[in-house]
Parts: C-alpha cells; sequence; structure tokens
C-alpha cells in the first residue's frame, strides 16, 4: 500500500513492521508492535499485506485481535473478510471498532445494462502491460495534474487501495464474475454524479495475464473507456509472479494495437499515451526510456511521477472527442 | 436449458410451463403444475429459468415451494442461490430434499497457478460471436463424436446447464472474479483426473460481448486450450440481449484473428475449425453458409447437430499438437 502512504501521507501515523522496526519510512515511523504505534494515536489499522488471491495468513490473527483490542477500526483489502470471522466481529462489537473489508462487493450489482454508453464525460482508463505496473499512480496524478488545471476530473477507484485512497469505489476483482462489467459501469456512472466530466478509471490487470486477464478485460468493456493511458515499466519483459511461465510481455506497438482491437464496436477507444514506471532507472536512463516509448509507439510518454503529469494530460485531452 | 433435454432426454419426465400446459415438446409432456407432474414420478424439478445477471424472480417462490413440498429435490443455475434462502432451507428439511446450487462456486477457489500448463491432454475451447449461439451444444457434440471414435474424450462443464447434463464442473461465471482463470484451471486438471486426453472444454461469454467479456477471457487463459473451435450463427450481425448497443459483431475472419492474438504467449492457441448453428435456415442455405465461411476463414466449418460431428473432429484431431 505505498499508495496510501503517497496519497494519504499525512493521515499515516504508523508503519507497523517487525523487520523495520526503529526505522523511518518516508518520513513515517516505523514500529514493531501495535502497542508502540499507539503514542502516535493512530484510529485504525490498515491490513498492507498482499497475497495472491488474497487469502488471509493465520499468523496475522493475532495481530488483528491486537488491534481491536486496542481500539482500533481496522480496513482489510483481501479477498477474506475480516467480517466474516465470527470471533473478530465479536471483539470489534465489544470494543466498539469497525472492520472494513475494502473489497466487500456492495449489494445489488448485477450484469451491466449499457447505462455506462450514456455516461456524459470523458472516460479514460489506465491499462498496463503488467500487474503492479503503477496504474493507480498514474491515474491519480493525471487526476490531480488535470484537477489543478481546474477540470472537473475525478479518479475512479476500482481496487482496494484506490478505495483506501477515496473512500469509494468497488473493487471490481472481488466481485461475481458475471458482474465485473456490471460494477466497471457503476463506478463511472457514480464518477458523473460525484462531478466528473473528466473520470480517470483505474486499471486493473492486464489483457495478457494468466490470472487477471478476465478481470482486465471486465472492466475494459463496462467502464467504456473514450482514451487508453498504457502503463509500462521499461525493462519488464515478463509478466511477474504468474505459474507456469515465462509469460513474455509483447512489444508496446502490439499493446497498443491490441487494446485498440478489443474495444467495443460501440466505444472505440484510443491510446491517448504512454506512461511509464522509471523508478528503477537513472535519469538518464528514463529520458532515453521516455524517448524510445515515443519512437516505437508514435505516441506521448512520459513517466507522470518522475517529470510531472503535464505532457501525460495534454495528450489525453488532445485526444478526448 | 433445452441442452438438458437434448442430452438427457430419458431422464426428463416432464416440463412445466402453464402456458403450454397439455402440449408435448420432443415428446415430453408439458404440465401446468407441479401437481400435474408427479404421475410421472419426477424425483427432482430443475429451474430452467434463466435472467440476465440471474436474479430470482420473487413470482417463482411459490412454485419452488409447491415442488419441495411435494418431495423433489430442486436444481438451480441462477446467481441467487436457494440455499440462502432461510425458507426455503428450512422446508427443505423438513421434506427431506436437496437443493442444489448448480452456480455455487466450490470451496478452496484461488488464483491459477499454473498448474493448467502441465495438464498432459489436448484441450478444445469452443468460443463464439456472442453468447447463447451453441458453443456447450458444440462441445458436447464434439465429445461425443470422439469417444464414438474410442477416444479418451471428456466434456468439461463451466456452466450451470453443462453441470447438470454431466454431473460435475464449475459456474465459472460465478466465482469471484480474480478467481475465473483459477476455477479454469481447477476444471482442466479435474478433466484430466478423470481420464480426459482430448478435453472439451465448454466456452463461456464472447470476447467482445459487453456484459460477459471478462468471463470469456479468463476462461480463455485459465483453461490454456491448444485449440479453438470458433462458433457463430451465420445472419447474426450483433450481439443479442445487451444494452447501449447496437453491438456489432466483426468479420468471421477478424474474430480468428483477434482469439489467435490473445492466446497467452505461453500457450499459443489456433482455431482448428468453424462450428455453425444453422438451425434458422433451410437445408440448402446451411450448406452454402459452411461453404462461406470456409472461404472466409480458410478453415474447416460445418453445423455439428445438422450434419454429424466427424468432419469438426477430424478438423481438431488433424490440428492438434
Amino acid at each position: 500500500m505505498r499508495g496510501l502512504l503517497r496519497y494519504r501521507r499525512d493521515d499515516v501515523a504508523a508503519i507497523l513492521d517487525s523487520t523495520r522496526a526503529g526505522e523511518t519510512d518516508d518520513g513515517v515511523p516505523v514500529v514493531g508492535t501495535v502497542e508502540e504505534a499507539l503514542p502516535l494515536e493512530p484510529t485504525a489499522a490498515l491490513v498492507g499485506v498482499v497475497t495472491q488471491g488474497g487469502r488471509f495468513p493465520p499468523a496475522w490473527m493475532e495481530l488483528l485481535r491486537a488491534c481491536i483490542e486496542r481500539g482500533l477500526d481496522v480496513e482489510n483489502g483481501l479477498h477474506v473478510f475480516l467480517a466474516d470471522d465470527p470471533e473478530l466481529l465479536k471483539l470489534a462489537a465489544e470494543r466498539g471498532v469497525e472492520l472494513r473489508d475494502l473489497r466487500r462487493p456492495p449489494a445489488g450489482l448485477s450484469t451491466a445494462t449499457g447505462e455506462n454508453l450514456g455516461v456524459d464525460a470523458t472516460i479514460v482508463l489506465t491499462v498496463g502491460s503488467d500487474c503492479a505496473i503503477g496504474k493507480m499512480t498514474v491515474s491519480l496524478e493525471l487526476d490531480l495534474g488535470a484537477r489543478r488545471r481546474g477540470l472537473r476530473s475525478v479518479f475512479v477507484p476500482t481496487g482496494q487501495t484506490g478505495i483506501a485512497i477515496a473512500g469509494w469505489g468497488i473493487a471490481v476483482d472481488a466481485v461475481v464474475a458475471d458482474f465485473v462489467a456490471g460494477a466497471a459501469e457503476r463506478l463511472v456512472v457514480e464518477g458523473r454524479e460525484r462531478g466528473g466530466e473528466l473520470l480517470w478509471v483505474e486499471g486493473q490487470g492486464s489483457l495478457l495475464h494468466p490470472v487477471y486477464s478476465g478481470v482486465a478485460l471486465g472492466l475494459y468493456h463496462g467502464s467504456v473507456p473514450h482514451l487508453l493511458v498504457l502503463c509500462h515499466e521499461p525493462g519488464r519483459t515478463e509478466i511477474e509472479g504468474a505459474g507456469g511461465g515465462p509469460h513474455q510481455i509483447p512489444p508496446l506497438r502490439e499493446l497498443v494495437e491490441l487494446h485498440e482491437r478489443l474495444a467495443l464496436p460501440a466505444r472505440p477507444a484510443r491510446v491517448a499515451a504512454v506512461a511509464l514506471n522509471t523508478r528503477a532507472l537513472g535519469e538518464d536512463e528514463a529520458h532515453a526510456a521516455v524517448a524510445a516509448a515515443e519512437e516505437e509507439t508514435g505516441l506521448p510518454a512520459d513517466d507522470p511521477v518522475r517529470f510531472g503529469a503535464t505532457k501525460l494530460v495534454d495528450a489525453v485531452l488532445a485526444a478526448a472527442p
């Protein structure tokens, strides 16, 4: 949950990580136990671990009990829900704290209806060559850049970290599979209702990811974007963390074409720009990677975290219908 | 649930449909009430209605109670589960009958692991230009044709009707979205364990369907097919039943290419043949449609229901790795 540190820095009292206790991280103190964090007056504990499939590690139960007993609300982004555990639920009721399962689907979800195509806003979805490549961050940065220009821009959260940051949204990977597009539809409708004329939909998964491609395509078709921003980490050539591989990542130019071909005929989407995650590169290498991506795709490219959002926001506005 | 009538004809005692009571359908008597069906000695009632999103029509509750009170087990293929209704559950316990929710995901599902790529069988997935176009039927017919040749062939059910017919399987559209590929993986592993050296995986959805594309792609990548059979209904030019459209269906040749391009690089899949659903056509038109599909795609084509499975089974075996 680096995203929370980056986008809600002032709300983070401490990081609990017994392997780094005593250090600081981005100015935030790292503690080894819940007890040590209490003088910093936290009000909630956020489960920051991510496991593939979202299962809850049993060793964490002790820690969760400790948080609840000390009066902290608990926010959890895994597929396993805290509030489904009778023991935790009872303990939380006794202590008067709230268990917030960020991935729990809202009531009444169903299949997409076509209402998405009537949303009167420009919809921009981040897509990626892999998972965990910076799609959420790019959406947040471009939203921030657009709002700084005075545009009526809204970030549309589709995953647990985005929800923790923005305070609303649906984790589309946790809904019944038939309802992924329906959940995405509901989110763009709500983004418009929240005043957005420019909606930055947080992307999920990747179209050629052996594990998460279904969510990626359902979100794509359900959010009916006009424009896509393709996210990539230069130097990454294989999907990470998927079994049975290697799973090669195709060249950027092929990814651009593949994404455009998979748009619904009723809502043709174009890739407006390429967003690169150059955190592992030196300054010169980063500039070279941006130039190479532009050369390969013929599209504007940049690293909005490193070099600012201006160029990519410009590219999206220039391409907007 | 026409499929059940076709593939488990001998097990169907009666069809309950008050609008057609007194008629027969494919030799099966149609009755207007549960009472009228009882002399035919049914043991179970199958909920044959399909609603988009799978919601349970309230008007059906009365009928379900009537079935349970008369001692029938109930099988239900909707996204809403009978066994989640306390009243029905209590009634079923009192009468000693079973409520079988065909779409309820099995316990312990998670994300795909890569075990699918190690399955020692030829895997064939049916894909389609739309939903409800005959993918399940094609998989069943080709499996039957292969078994008649003495091949160790297994039909792999991925939806509620396939499960009702074959007695095993997972409704992949009803699992947590992150687990679609994981569910498909589990199914091909189980298909091999059931002795299959040739696995016919029942397709779901369609890659350009605005509602169900996510399930289609997750099933595709999770079942890691070597070969695809592309199913289409000649004359259908638009996705049916999806809001916000029209949603055009691309030409067959483009669909072939799109499906092959979306294969995982770790398991390149080829379209081996085209299966046409010609039920709405006359005999001459059907032959002409088959010839036109072959001309357009350069692939063997046929209607396996109308003209037999031989040609398509031949095509798949010829293309098998």
